[in-house]
């Protein structure tokens, strides 16, 4: 049976390690030691799998031009699984990589068919995060897709030729014209940063979810067929897991009762957190029998991605909970506790970035 | 039976008044009153038809923001049904109407599949030509698919959402990624002049042959789609009928042996009319019993079309080929002599502007 990855659903993927066989991605573990500094999301698999990352590290280390191209679609508030990535990309930045950053805008009106208005203000917001959370402004390129030079639209136009729908929908499945727009303008959004006028980074490096490996897969079939024509080489990726919602899917706008924004209040992030779905047993009594289930647990996740960088520390708050030594209410007002810690700084930063304008400065936003 | 119109083929329409039924395009008799000056094009019903050309005419004379869009693909070296275009389009300009050209250089890169370099090598001769015949370079706004302002392209991405593959099929047929993207850009280069970015300009009449209706089908039904949103109107349209190649057939580049070429050189234009489909009968004999057949014959065409700007003179050459007063020799020796004149002019004219730099003064060339 094969496994359908679909960038524009909420396709939650259980099991990782299908996507090793069925699509060539390679686990990550053999590339850990050429990374210059081990970010926990490595360590803990959060970051679970590759491909080309190794050569890409590589070439990185040979004082190669090499870069990041992130993406953000802005549909929805920023969520933990934004400010996930947002941390990924400050640990490249502290590296010394430059980073690209596209605000898929044009997909977010065609493909999740919002308003303009709506997606340019959570564009807004998201750009003010990832300033809050500490990208540097002067190494990270964000740009619009409705909003970027000639070039980067004749790429779009230039692959169209050498694309039939027949492959396009073996990868995407069925296809409407926004989707075949939104696939080809991701391959220029990945393709782009190699081209001498967009800074000729010859190894480019996209870190996404696993349910954007269409993308990846369509990109490098591009690179392939326009390495002689314009010098193209295929993209590297890595592929995170995504932190699940409060109810165990996958977090998303669409279902805000289960996601944390970073904007939520306080209040309220604390009501969400201790409603959220834990791997608690049925009693207390069963519990402190039993032990709790942190592998199904999404406060667990949270301390996993966030709460507990220190691995000795979330060693310690899997075993208290497996032994049943602790109930799923404390743990969770814990995770409250040191959650708030984290969102009073980002909010308090948020403040500052907005009051400061810089946004504006370093972002072109469309005029409509 | 229904019709097809295919803008990418070289589909030849014997009978222009059946489109007058099947597409609802208007025939353009009752128009032409409303004309301030009358070209020979329409008292000839060369251009024989029209959509809301009415309306644009009104609008014209009440001092609304009226334009033209008119386009142009390189994909192969000038020829003459080209000049009749560039003629049609001094004539609106002589009568005070700001023109907009596209170079539609993407949709020639990814449907007709030419290299890049070879593409940029006609347009420039294209361009060239037309400010050689006489349009004015300070009304005359020209543009590559490939290579213009962010807001056009938002419009292309925008416009992705409101349209369906099965209704685009509808319209063109079987569709590739290429042709989806080639289309949808025909319909941003025939709609974004209304925009405040682009001059704003409410009305907008687009001339074209008929075989290129079905992007102004599609781009009157995503006018009305982005009515409220874009404040986006319908768009008017003339049709011309094509002057046909020296084999009766449309004339083309693709068939150079029975195209006439702005550029080819005296001689050849010569032998190429020297032996030009006619009219005429099996034997002298016959044909000065019967006389010749006006209708059927390319040298008629061209008289009609550039040769004969006179309209008594059109009728004697006429009257003298049916009752058999000419012979077809002798007819193409005063067609060739009369085109000889016409093409010095433009040769003469065509190296000074090669030579005066102006090309690329007006026109943004894409780099690649």
């Amino acid at each position: 049976m094969s496994t359908i990855l679909d960038p524009w659903g909420h396709f939650a993927i259980e099991e990782y390690e299908k996507l090793f066989k069925q699509f060539g991605i390679e686990p990550i573990d053999k590339v850990l030691n050429k990374l210059p500094k081990l970010h926990r999301f490595f360590k803990r698999r959060i970051i679970f799998g590759h491909r080309d990352f190794d050569k890409w590290l590589d070439a990185m280390k040979k004082g190669e031009k090499a870069t990041i191209l992130t993406g953000f679609m802005p549909s929805g508030h920023v969520h933990l699984g934004h400010y996930a990535v947002l941390e990924e990309l400050r640990y490249y930045q502290e590296i010394g990589i430059d980073i690209t950053m596209v605000i898929a805008d044009a997909e977010a009106y065609a493909v999740r068919r919002l308003p303009r208005e709506k997606i340019l203000e959570y564009a807004r917001e998201y750009i003010t995060y990832a300033l809050a959370i500490g990208l540097d402004p002067g190494k990270t390129k964000i740009y619009f897709q409705t909003n970027y030079k000639p070039i980067y639209y004749r790429l779009i136009q230039m692959f169209s030729r050498k694309v039939t729908l027949a492959e396009m929908e073996a990868i995407y499945g069925k296809l409407e014209p926004s989707k075949i727009m939104a696939a080809l303008t991701q391959a220029a959004d990945i393709l782009h940063p190699q081209l001498k006028e967009f800074g000729g980074y010859e190894w480019v490096l996209v870190p996404v979810g696993a349910d954007q490996d269409p993308h990846l897969r369509l990109s490098r079939d591009i690179a392939d067929r326009f390495k002689n024509e314009l010098g193209l080489k295929r993209p590297a990726s890595t592929y995170h897991k995504f932190i699940r919602g409060l109810d165990g899917n996958k977090m998303s706008s669409s279902k805000p009762e289960y996601a944390i924004f970073l904007s939520d209040p306080l209040d309220v992030v604390r009501s969400k957190v201790m409603k959220a779905l834990t791997g608690g047993r049925a009693t207390a009594e069963e519990q402190r029998k039993l032990g709790g289930e942190p592998d199904k647990c999404t406060v667990y996740d949270m301390y996993m991605y966030y709460l507990a960088p220190d691995d000795k520390d979330l060693h310690k708050i899997y075993t208290e909970c497996i032994n049943g030594e602790i109930l799923c209410g404390m743990c969770k007002r814990r995770a409250f506790e040191r959650l708030k810690e984290i969102l009073n700084v980002i909010k308090e930063k948020y403040v500052k970035i907005s009051e400061s304008g810089i946004v504006d400065e370093v972002v072109d936003f469309p005029s409509f």
